[in-house]
């Protein structure tokens, strides 16, 4: 299974997503703000890899803070707020840099080299449990799958989103492994084309019988018969169930509630998000302009084009038939069902 | 306005739409079967436009058919079939061979000379039609307007998809002069991008505020309330009404129908196919695998990723809002109404 990131040294290392399927390259980060940057650029994504990544970037920063007691935490606070304000919408990230606090506090009256020690090894504990949480996501949604499924996603929530199997994609790779799949269909993703670029390539690593289409086919391909049901992702999950997704997954539910195809959410019980209320609070990144204007580098309308950029959308409760998590498929009423295993 | 296509002595000139916005060149071709080529790559598209296209070319290619009288018709039959054969969804182009048919049959007792400038006459006549046509499409869809209108449109049903005003962007043109248009969404339409790279350069040089979205963007820009009404093309409507146009159309209907935005077609009645009962019945055009695997030929996935590729979808009629047509909006039952200002 791919790596997507692991520590080296004084270092972490990250697979550039941005350049994949054309080269499968790692960049080794010694300072943290240029994790930061990574993932303000998109070169790790994902949910759980966002929180995965920023939670190694905390350890990666506390390996040169000041001895001073003081001036440690200023470094901490420093540190976190920067991978705090990185991205807004996936609220993984705010999870894992509160398991980092938690780490950082209890050690307060311990050496420098302790808690740097104890910072890195939560980090690493993070990513393992991340590994284990995605399988049992898997084993628990491979029970809603039919023989002969044909499943259809957007964006990436595979190996590559993770620490490894992935949420959507790995429930995809449970029902495989049962010759249950007979088509992924892989909604392509713009504007950044995750689905295109990584998932089909996820696929084919995996001998998973794939079909890229363009998102605008999705309703033709349901229309057609030929989808079973929805799995995707989510970025963060409300309280009463709303899922914020990656841009265009709300259209899929639309679609999918109007050709009675059930729509299920995959994502670990990190992404929920039990402080707010419903998906109207989460907060929507809007990225830059070109991302639409431009693909790979080059200008597809003129340079001056107003657009419209969400990263995400919101998909009400309503529109979608389960969430699949670690602790078992959770079902409407989603407010009651999610405090049962998640608490508050 | 800008001109699409024009006749410049023994040549047809076609302004190559697979260029723009980046640059507004003109081909001229002196070989028919180059403008059969020019219609099956795209340089010209729009389905009124591809039917004056193949009623200039075949006025070409009888400029220098044999003679005889009987290879003449050979000449005919070969040069139609060719056209008849380079796409298959948008009826206009049977239509616009029917009408060079028409001609050519009742000048069998005439000159061949006499013959070849008819022929041209009929050409430029349904070039002209179009105009006309679409400026009253225009104004009565206008009436369906109200002031501070958000429309949404996809693909380009333009100027650039006619001789000049478009359909549905010449109702938005009508509505743009009586200062009613707030904005226009425009999806950029995957796989080819006439929306990125046509409607909204046609927006700006006529001033209309247009907005870029992905196509997987329309969802969330209707739940939050930011459209008014959806207005498309079409490239073929059954006589129920169900109305085959670019993929993504469907689902935007769908999508339209569940946050009650009002969805209308704008199409010529050249573009109503009386001899076919249903949606079902409509050709869908598959086009090549890399339209979808490359953008602006680079590979934006695996070389090898599988890939659908239908080039449009059906739109069943309960999801009609309207029909806007030269002869006045129309509304369901379709099959009763479609009837009665289109004949048999």
């Amino acid at each position: 299974m791919i790596r997507t990131i692991y520590r080296e040294g004084g270092a972490v290392c990250i697979l550039d997503q941005n350049l994949l399927p054309s080269w499968l390259k790692y960049e080794c980060l010694s300072d943290y703000r240029e994790v930061v940057t990574a993932i303000k650029e998109l070169k790790v994504r994902g949910a759980p890899l966002i929180g995965v990544t920023a939670a190694y970037g905390v350890a990666l920063a506390m390996d040169v803070a000041p001895e001073d007691p003081d001036q440690r935490r200023d470094y901490f606070e420093d540190a976190t707020q920067s991978f705090a304000s990185s991205r807004p919408t996936a609220v993984n990230l705010f999870w894992a840099l509160d398991r980092m606090r938690q780490v950082f506090e209890a050690g307060s009256e311990l050496s420098a080299a302790e808690i740097k020690k104890r910072l890195w090894q939560e980090a690493e504990r993070i990513c393992t449990e991340d590994i284990e949480i995605n399988q049992a996501m898997g084993e628990h949604g491979r029970h809603l799958v039919s023989p002969g499924v044909r499943i259809l996603t957007i964006c990436n929530a595979g190996a590559l989103a993770t620490c490894g199997y992935g949420t959507a994609m790995g429930v995809i790779r449970s029902a495989h492994r049962l010759k249950l799949v007979d088509k992924v269909w892989v909604c392509e993703t713009r504007p950044v084309l995750q689905g295109a670029r990584l998932t089909i390539w996820e696929l084919q690593q995996d001998g998973i019988p794939e079909c890229l289409i363009t998102d605008s086919m999705a309703a033709a391909v349901m229309q057609q018969g030929h989808v079973d049901m929805v799995v995707t992702g989510a970025d963060r999950v409300a309280a009463n169930g709303d899922a914020a997704n990656k841009i265009g997954t709300y259209g899929l539910a639309v679609l999918a509630a109007y050709h009675h195809i059930p729509f299920y959410v995959a994502a670990p019980l990190s992404t929920v998000d039990m402080k707010i209320e419903s998906g109207k609070q989460i907060p929507i990144e809007e990225r830059d302009r070109d991302e639409v204007r431009q693909i790979g580098g080059t200008y597809i309308t003129l340079p001056e084009a107003n657009v419209y950029n969400p990263a995400f959308d919101v998909t009400p409760n309503q529109l979608i038939t389960g969430i699949i998590t670690e602790a078992g498929v959770i079902r409407p009423p989603y407010q009651e069902n999610l405090l049962k295993v998640r608490g508050v």
